[in-house]
């Protein structure tokens, strides 16, 4: 794409490095941004730029907060013995919609992938093992991406948790979605979903 | 969506202002700006706030540019005399794109809309019309959208340039898209590419 102005082509290809936004996209938002008004343009610049510096990471659950403690690690009513792994903060916010968990969470910040030099200490891991007895910890469920490298990480992760001989140690069922047709489900998962049957009445 | 902290949910309701990106593609955007490197999220935030300080408008077509002329209006490989009158920039690098056009542009910065508040003295009709007796313009192209917004802004500027009786003015074709199927095209546009028919060997 031939743009007339260095500076528009410079912001397109910063806002192109946004996670799905194509350089088509990215033109539109610049085109945008350069129309809106100053006062918007300016709040605009502002939130993003304190997203850098302002915001912190949970000193317990490492999601992001604005304080040393995030929201669900400081209230009351969350069920301090049990806590979710997860991969990232999307992870706790979709859990969180759910309104079924009551429990903490702990961010991982990602998987175990050797192929994106991922390793164990580039994650959270070991800070969660240190949190398990000095919060008495009674159930961790493991809430992972059900891919190979939330697999491999699932594995690690129980190995290390088996230090803790009254810990339960459980993860989310897989299965057929709800609201799916059998048919089009995957083999494996099927697969699993019978070997793994539960009773009727759980439902 | 419940987020845990504010400076976030500010940033992700700033993000959510632009055009088609909602909520969950937002925080997505947000958390990858949290994630990436110190001096990827500086030249991100620099070259966004460049936009709009250091961003031009060209004196003469009104594109984006960084100087007092744009690009194709101080190439000497241009057609001087032949002006393409389109609504936004996007229209001016579509155009580009075609490499079927040699000439200049005016950029319009919208087209007559009542209803979203925009009128004559909102766009740069006055700057086009006065263009014309300076550059000794022989043609005037209107490439305006094909709504009714465009073909009100279309019939207002046709009237205004009458006064130049040597002014040729035209518009781009409408018809049948290339490659479209007879049967699902819309029955005005059908109707006007009969009526409008052009010589076989012109195709």
């Amino acid at each position: 794409m031939l743009l007339p102005s260095k500076i528009l082509e410079n912001a397109v290809d910063e806002i192109a490095t946004l996670p799905g936004v194509g350089k088509r996209s990215a033109l539109r938002y610049a085109l945008h941004l350069i129309n809106s008004s100053d006062s918007d343009f300016a709040a605009f610049i502002g939130a993003l730029a304190r997203l850098k510096s302002d915001t912190h990471y949970c000193s317990r659950c490492h999601c992001i907060s604005d304080n040393t403690l995030c929201p669900i690690c400081s209230s009351p009513k969350r069920n301090q013995k049990i806590i979710c792994v997860v991969e990232n903060i999307q992870e706790v916010m979709a859990i969180e919609n759910t309104g079924q968990y009551t429990g903490l969470y702990h961010v991982l910040g990602g998987v175990i992938s050797p192929l994106d030099g991922i390793g164990i200490n580039d994650l959270t891991i070991s800070q969660l093992i240190s949190r398990i007895p000095v919060e008495q910890t009674e159930e961790v469920i493991l809430a992972l991406p059900t891919t190979m490298e939330g697999d491999t990480t699932n594995i690690y992760i129980n190995r290390q948790l088996k230090q803790f001989p009254n810990l339960k140690i459980s993860t989310i069922a897989r299965g057929i979605a709800i609201g799916d047709n059998l048919e089009y489900a995957d083999e494996i998962t099927l697969g699993r979903s019978i070997v793994n049957r539960i009773p009727f009445d759980k439902i």
